[in-house]
């Protein structure tokens, strides 16, 4: 079995914000979740007070082609709504994992 | 049963220095998955040849009380190694997941 890949994305999402964020990850991960090869997703926000990125974004595709294919047309039409053009670029890229140690504690 | 918090931290590792890093990383985890409240954690590496961040390390502890304890001096003594002093800060902060979809895919 080959192991799905990672996509990392880091939002850093100015003070205020934050649920516009919400609202518009909403909408896109909506979008992305119906895409052949989208495995799983877990959204992961700070609580750290300062913390540079305010969200992170963890997300399994079944191959880096599905992917890239998934950022098609409607994506980009999601992108291009005017209330997210001015959140700064986020960092996304896709990932292996190297090293694992002990065991994830996962929610009952 | 309380969920451990996720520490979450990103590395702009230069080019050409991936395997030192791993070798640094590695001492470090070392030290920290010896430490109470240490529960798991899996390091990343970039394959997208523009990512940001080389790598991306996630790790879950008890409580964030168990991940600030750690950070004694023992592990400020590894970060004052010579050869790790010039590595960019990273940007490790504690995460909470606010979202989660779809089922992820362990490795047999």
């Amino acid at each position: 079995m080959t192991m799905p890949v990672i996509f990392i994305n880091c939002f850093e999402v100015p003070a205020g914000r934050e649920d516009d964020f919400v609202a518009f990850w909403s909408e896109v991960n909506r979008y992305m979740r119906g895409k052949p090869g989208f495995v799983y997703n877990r959204l992961h926000r700070a609580t750290t007070p300062d913390a540079r990125f305010r969200f992170i974004n963890y997300v399994q595709w079944n191959t880096e082609e599905h992917w890239r294919a998934a950022h098609d047309d409607g994506f980009r039409a999601l992108l291009q709504k005017p209330h997210w053009r001015d959140f700064p670029p986020s960092t996304g890229a896709i990932f292996d994992i190297v090293c694992e140690f002990g065991e994830e504690a996962k929610a009952a």
